[in-house]
């Protein structure tokens, strides 16, 4: 094993305590991906640590302060300092990118915000590799979990704004001061980074129109189910008539588009261009070890050497492959319409260990189905189950089977 | 300008040739990023071409001859005389991962593999660089886009089977011979990439588990449909007792499960971890120019210099912001429930040339409503609108708007 790669980490509220902490229970595993081992050589609160001696100690440093001042000040003299950046301060870059990006290029080290936008999703990294080469032409976003939250209660519930935003801060999905949120302007901060990637084009946080959702009614929800429509929070950046437009309000979407049915605190982003048509990526909005995790990911790729992107081969003992899992299964069976058949094919179920959820019985005589969907149970003992019930005299055909993934059916 | 970066391209079929003109027609907004500009060096196809003197000419090979022979040796050489391979060929990666990714770290060279499964979602650089950190519990995978176009097809019209799939080769989205496809078998090769990558343990193809749908009826889409599920071909790979299991199976899903709305030729992947929750990636399977665009993003990643990942600083003139853009619009009008106001109403709509999709009356006397969905329009002329029509005596309230993003609207 090689040295250690020295994190400074700039704040130790909720995501960085989720940081520090992911990063002691995985720092074997990172080190083995990148052959360094990362630890946390110093940490900036507000009433602890000197960030000169922290910098001066470390070969990235995290910022997870948040706000303008002075996340803005350490950043920069951290990547003029020759050191690479991990930021998740979505504030930052869209008021302040242009000048940190100048600074990274200009000391040749990286600076990496994937934990910026969209939580978990990683919408940054898809947007600068993987989309590199394509021309992107719009990307629809719903880039806040709390807004998204409130108005997936309001639909299901039939809530006012209000009502909902109490439930959301109750269950810490809403700030004690939302203002950010419902109004649009974390989206819209979130949107004009995304805008900036996806065109390649400056954009400025003040030119980016926003609309919250403080003015929805529950009488619109009742509406766009009526339309068979969703409504969501989104944020629209995309090429119009050689210029663009970004933009965030609410907006109706049809039942068919891959956000509509992106509910509850989470984030998505849908992203348009001629050669890939589109692609949706969607996952937990921001939570502390959701965040934590998007960093993670971003210190250890500013760590990896890039021809040992993705090692194939593994240092560690192979896995053994397990054959006889546990499914919940779909049951289809053709039957003689006797009396009894129920009864004996439960119990064959019965003796397997094998319980089911529910069983409805069609037609009769010769067209007579009984059709199962039974409770979790290991392959083998289904397996069992089938070719008894298969050898029972009133069978008119091959029992079938398909498995079932439904939390409602485990 | 820096100089050529040069591609030996194996194989121009489809692929290939999507290939080569999408990097003729990128190759400056690639030039731009990386600093140095792509350009195929030579082509290698069954009836011309030398491999010694293709690969001599070049910085990186691109193999997209499908199959295992001679794909193999040729990017077994390509890497060990030190070249970067991007490849979009599953079953080697399947059958020949080990070897391949030996070669590649012995001499230092990056193999990529992002167009080998799931088409253009970016699944592979979401396990290998977002996700490196995290300790992924279990991935499910439509990974097989004929497989879902025929199942749709099954579910949309109650067309049996051997309609569907003849439907699909028609449109072009099954071979003349679908043996792969609907056997499971192509599904499980990518699957034995997704585990390999998911739990960084060896995977023998042999070892995985698969069976395809020749097998469904209509009649299990009917179950399906009055359960509430959707019938797929899944592949799950999931951490199971200190092992693993992966498999490739037609599934019932839930409504509420991501996989379930994925439909027509599409793929998707769901990427579950106890710090991200869960993470689902969607998009078009592979077609000629998606492939190409997931080959193209390797290609662009090989060469880019690790610091200057996603250059945030444009070299292009800024794009102008355009502020009036088109949208469709949800309209919701409180009236006085007096003859004549849709016709006022409507005339001030065709004066600013809006037209009206539909319109909808409720209530009667003071609590009257008017909710019109309107075609898409300048937003200026909407805006016009709203303030003519809030100036209007029989008004009792401020009219709201939502905007619409809906297909049908449009």
């Amino acid at each position: 094993m090689a040295g250690t790669f020295r994190i400074g980490l700039l704040g130790h509220g909720t995501v960085g305590a989720a940081f520090a902490q992911l990063l002691a229970e995985r720092a074997d595993h990172v080190a083995r991906v990148t052959g360094t081992r990362p630890e946390i050589t110093g940490v900036l609160t507000r009433s602890r640590g000197d960030f000169a001696e922290i910098l001066a100690a470390s070969d990235l440093v995290v910022e997870l302060m948040g706000g303008l001042d002075p996340a803005r000040e350490h950043v920069l003299a951290a990547l003029r300092a020759g050191r690479h950046v991990v930021t998740a301060n979505k504030l930052l870059l869209a008021e302040h990118g242009d000048e940190l990006w100048a600074a990274a290029s200009e000391n040749d080290v990286q600076l990496r915000f994937e934990a910026a936008v969209g939580g978990v999703v990683p919408v940054i990294r898809v947007l600068q590799e993987s989309l590199a080469a394509a021309r992107v032409e719009r990307l629809h976003g719903i880039v806040n979990g709390t807004t998204n939250f409130i108005l997936s209660r309001m639909a299901d519930t039939g809530a006012g704004y209000e009502d909902a935003l109490a439930e959301a801060q109750r269950l810490g999905y809403a700030e004690a001061d939302p203002t950010d949120d419902v109004t649009g302007r974390d989206a819209a901060a979130k949107m004009t980074i995304l805008a900036r990637l996806a065109f390649d084009t400056p954009v400025a946080f003040a030119d980016v129109r926003y609309e919250g959702i403080t003015e929805l009614t529950a009488d619109d929800m009742a509406y766009a189910r009526e339309l068979g429509l969703g409504l969501k929070l989104v944020g629209t950046a995309e090429r119009v008539n050689g210029g663009i437009s970004v933009r965030v309000h609410p907006v109706f979407l049809g039942a068919g588009h891959p956000l509509a049915s992106v509910n509850g605190p989470f984030n998505a982003v849908t992203i348009e261009s001629e050669a890939i048509t589109e692609i949706t990526l969607s996952g937990p909005g921001a939570g502390g070890p959701q965040t934590a995790s998007a960093v993670l990911g971003d210190v250890v790729s500013a760590m990896i050497p890039p021809a040992s992107v993705g090692r194939w081969a593994p240092d560690q003992a192979a896995l053994p492959m397990v054959e006889d899992v546990t499914s919940a299964f779909y049951l289809h069976l053709e039957v003689a319409d006797h009396p009894g058949v129920l009864a004996q094919i439960a119990q064959v179920l019965g003796l397997q260990g094998i319980s089911v959820k529910s069983v409805v019985q069609r037609g009769m005589g010769e067209g007579a189905r009984l059709v199962m969907v039974l409770h979790p149970v290991r392959e083998s003992a289904m397996t069992a189950a089938v070719e008894l019930i298969g050898g029972l005299d009133f069978m008119r055909a091959r029992p079938r089977t398909i498995r079932v993934i439904d939390e409602e059916f485990v």
